[in-house]
């Protein structure tokens, strides 16, 4: 059994850090994060202030079945995706999805973060792709995040905004963090001439000395 | 009647959000609050600022005569287009006005924010519209907003700015806020390409999900 | 004699809220306050931290003779520039000078902020005109101030930032503010059509009204 | 030997100030010292949270031989960079390495800040160059900062961001905030015209009269 109570903090942490990282305005976005051994997972509560967010009022559902583990209070609406995601993509405890502003701007055009910059070579080792428009019905958003993603930990989805997961909350959050961050500076690049691709053999020297050589041991 | 102090304090608060949010600067907005019951406002005073105002200085006004009830305090003077928007759209208790920089930029060129995000599509359910220049004179500002808002919470005036609403100033406040946030995007992927307009059966399965299946009970 | 411990604290709060309203970074902008009566200004001392400055270190300046009347502080290097603004334009008591970016953006390309926003016409009553580059030497900031300047109480210096004045460091700090802000949103405008003018009649019943009937008495 | 109790110190306090001034977004820029009579700098260590840097942990090492003088503890992946410039760099004291957004926009399209502002002829007397992209092995970093680049205390890195220095880790602070200040001006005028170069005898006169006559007696 992980330390649920440890679970329910970084999940509570994920969602203050948003709006404090400037990725939601109001309730656009929510995080959530899964302990795989309890099969369980912890979620923002439908449409709450992101300052009455508490460790203890974040949502337990269980994840086999999707049900509700806590009565009184609703699971965000988007639980269906972070559901979804944590059954598919091997390995990730933490989800996250926003509407922040310059990545949803390449998915309102529907276009991808194109491989510019180190910054994208070393945390995403690729383009963050976009997946075309789909409605919010049943398993759309899901199965378009499975067909249409990349290696890149991160996805933008057509009209809507960005799904970012990771191996914890923590890792999610980073991963939205940044998206939004080279989303912002490609876009400025955009507006300036024409951003030089990095070539794939390049972005892999960065992306793995990223991964292999970075931080202090077994933290990113 | 209705718990006047608590309008009094909404009000108080949907003020103190303003600057808050990013949406003023200096004094260029205000909010009002509406007890139909009572038929009474309370309205932001003119030219304060915002770290000024308290539950206790904002400005009541009897609705049905547009008369203050307070004297040695100048209402603002948006208060007859508060005074109009209360007397002719049913159900509203909250008007914010605001010239946040995103939307009034669309105001300057005279366009609307055009429906091609979810968020547009879960928030206003429509374009949000953009009325043609009025001057300030007599109910010019009320009588255009009348005339050319759409089921949106929310309307840009020409060269002018934003007026929103809700049925508490706190939902006015979301309105103004949300505006401000989709105007904000929609001019981003403008800058990069064209927006891919969101089809209107496909904008009221968002509008219809935010709408009824959203939020805790009772709150959105 | 004016009140001078009440203009030492203006100045200084002045100057503290120039980092605080986002028109400066590092040491870019500086504001002044002037006794006319006794012949005094005080001003920003030079190159030194925002939050370092007080009420008794900002540095008395003999206005008629340029004289600095304390020992151990230089005033700020745009001095001259304060002071020649005290001696030509009538009736104003507060300068600010700052290098806000979308003000200077316009600068930097050597256009006006055109008249095309209700705030414009409020709180400028014309556009924000642009001077021609000049360089630092002599009074060839000052007289191109005076030669450039219409009725609005700011004006942009080619290649260089914003002069802004008023009859208080609080009034010259706010036409500081606004002159930004505007120039953010009619910046914004121009990236997505043709900002609509409002025309001189119209603005002239805007700026009639925000300086004749806005504000709690005695105060804007 | 140098006060060096005072110069981890300042480096801390230099990665402090890097998400302060909004330079950086997570883990990515850093901020080193040194002091020549010691051959020793202190770095930012690699990964960690700005908020969790203090005098104490940053990261002591023998600039001539390259060797981290402590244990249990990675400097950042950086370092390699810091070390070149200190030793080809002559005078310099601090390194800030960042990829804030709209320096690292002009570097992801490959061209310089043009010398069009007058704080551009203040702070660095000439355009801020952009070398071409490199990859991050060996001294590929540090020699094309040394064949790029101009009197100015810092460049644009092709594709990925900005290194700047200083006599102090303070004054490569001050770098590198105005890189991304004046960049930020820069790129906003070239969305509504074409910013007019300054004249090189021009700008002459605005570096001399900002690096002899500004500022208090010993400081900037």
């Amino acid at each position: 059994m992980a330390d649920l109570a440890a679970l329910r903090q970084a999940v509570a942490q994920a969602n203050w850090d948003l709006p404090k990282s400037g990725l939601v305005t109001m309730h656009s976005g929510n995080a959530s994060g899964y302990s795989p051994e309890d099969d369980l997972l912890y979620i923002k509560p439908s449409g709450m202030d992101y300052d009455q967010i508490t460790p203890d009022n974040v949502v337990p559902v269980r994840v086999s079945t999707g049900e509700v583990l806590a009565s009184g209070v609703r699971a965000s609406v988007d639980l269906p995706h972070h559901l979804f995601l944590y059954k598919n993509i091997p390995g990730i405890k933490g989800v996250i999805h926003t509407h922040s502003n310059h990545a949803t701007a390449f998915a309102a055009v529907g276009k991808p973060v194109p491989l510019c910059l180190t910054a994208i070579a070393d945390e995403f080792g690729a383009e963050i792709p976009c997946a075309p428009y789909v409605d919010n019905e049943g398993e759309h958003i899901g199965e378009a995040i499975l067909k249409y993603r990349n290696r890149a930990p991160a996805i933008l989805m057509g009209n809507h905004g960005v799904f970012a997961w990771g191996d914890s909350p923590r890792a999610a959050l980073k991963a939205a963090v940044m998206t939004e961050d080279v989303a912002k500076t490609v876009w400025l690049a955009m507006q300036i001439g024409e951003p030089k691709p990095i070539p794939p053999e390049e972005a892999e020297k960065w992306y793995d000395r990223y991964h292999n050589r970075y931080g202090q041991s077994g933290v990113k």
